[in-house]
């Protein structure tokens, strides 16, 4: 197994500027695997659902060569539910409801081919689910972990305990402020990536991304969007593309890490143009390719080959 | 002459939460006319100063061959000043007090000399002001122009008239906002264009900057400061980076923008290290290089040269 993945498995209703979704697919499993299955092989998905999840809808990830032999499917149980509104600046929204459901009796298990995993992708879950799973696979090349503001505030010492065990966290700007209780971003930095994760990728939404490697600062640009359609799921996919790259590439070096942000980007700027996960179902490697070639082009620039001349010297 | 520089030359009272400057040089005409001179040659400053205005100060721009024939001296006029205090993110500042003084009856004169400039850089100020040296000035390459939320809302029509005859337009982005009435950056930008400049720049402060040129977007990144010591100049530095980069170039593609929009980034992160314009006095050949060349760094990363396997295909 190339990549493992842990998250949610859900149904949403969403409401954004531009419409309405109900009961439309979603949950961070479902935008981690569909988007990393662009660039890699071998995904496996760790997840619980309830015995309303449309066996159509599983059916999305064996399409794209997904294993679900890790999701558990809980008769009786009712599939994690998730209702929000976007704010007209589609930057922030409000939670009208979660039905945490079969979530609450979710105790992962690894299936046994996948314990040799490569790259674990934990996504934001209680960290004391994600320490789970840390406990069952052997020894993977590379752990990144999502998380919310949800869990630095309730779960504080579980959550620096998962910290402690990942070789990478992916957190947003503001999320990264409240884990480090500093305004200063970059500072906030120097302070998670004392807490562990020697890798460190700060998601500023539409001033784009920036990551903390070694000596290191990457800093890349975000697709210049008119609308976002439906912000649900970018950074999921962001870190599915993420992962998905490295795990195409076999190894972690700061040169790989920084076309890994910019290759999560460019899914991540699929991902916000249609409803739920309708635009990681039928991408080409055209597009793909486009795309990032696109993040180049946004973020190009040369420089004289004299040094600068002091104009009164 | 190569640049002419509009603007104010100013004592400012700064308090940071690092620590307080009185009656400290600034004004926006000193910074861009400062930082430009490590880039270009044959710069022309247009101001007005009190006879409170130190020959020390004007001498700081001599010394770095800045024409300063274009400063009118009023004899028993005091020179304009600005009190600030800025809050602990350094994103937001307070105004405490300003004092226009001989500000209210500046009437720009171009000197004779002057009139056939090549780039023409309008600092912060009346847009009245701002058409008044558009009038002066013959047939120049490139017409750069800064404004604020005071002008939006104070002299909107005046403002549209000077957004109207200017090539290129350096704001930041909450001011862009305002001015395009949109919430989307990206759609602001387009009715920003629709209103004159062609060449738009939108400072998003620790978020970098975005260039629109032609059909192309440019997204350069900020530097990663852990600490802002005094952000006041910032903007202006980045105009003077800018035009001086663009003069020395001697010409205006979308090619030289984007470097222009490096060096003026550049530039502005040595400003914003010391209170004033003190970092702006003795800059070397080798550390703007080296700041540049970092720049580079932040935002460099390498594509696949094979296409994007499709996992599945």
């Amino acid at each position: 197994m190339s990549i493992l993945v842990i998250g949610t498995l859900a149904y949403d209703s969403i409401e954004t500027p531009f419409g309405k979704a109900e009961n439309a697919l979603g949950g961070s499993a479902n935008y981690i695997a569909l988007a990393a299955s662009y660039l890699s092989q071998n995904i496996g998905v760790v997840s619980i659902i309830g015995d309303d999840y449309e066996e159509s809808d599983l059916q999305l990830l064996h399409d794209r060569n997904i294993d679900t032999t890790g999701v558990e499917k809980r008769e009786g149980g009712k599939t994690f539910r998730w209702s929000g509104r976007y704010h007209h600046d589609l930057n922030t929204r409000d939670t009208l409801d979660t039905q945490l459901n079969v979530l609450l009796e979710f105790d992962p298990k690894v299936p046994a081919q996948m314990n040799d995993v490569r790259f674990v992708c934990l996504g934001n879950l209680d960290p004391a689910i994600q320490l789970s799973v840390l406990d069952q696979v052997e020894n993977p090349l590379f752990t990144i972990c999502d998380t919310m503001n949800f869990w630095i505030e309730s779960t504080p010492e579980k959550l620096r305990e998962a910290l402690g065990r990942v070789d990478c966290l992916i957190i947003n700007d503001s999320e990264a402020r409240e884990l480090a209780d500093d305004p200063s971003l970059i500072r906030a930095a120097r302070k998670i990536r004392a807490m562990g994760p020697q890798t460190l990728i700060i998601k500023k939404g539409e001033h784009g991304a920036l990551l903390f490697v070694e000596d290191e600062v990457f800093s890349a640009p975000a697709w210049p969007l008119e609308e976002v359609f439906d912000p649900t799921g970018a950074g999921d996919t962001f870190a599915g593309g993420f992962v998905g790259y490295l795990a195409k590439h076999g190894e972690v070096t700061p040169k790989t890490l920084r076309s890994a942000v910019v290759y999560g980007s460019a899914l991540a700027s699929f991902c916000v143009e249609e409803f739920s996960v309708k635009a990681l179902l039928n991408l080409s490697q055209e597009q793909i390719t486009e795309r990032v070639q696109a993040f180049r082009n946004l973020s190009h620039f040369e420089l004289d080959e004299e040094p600068v001349r002091n104009a009164i010297a």
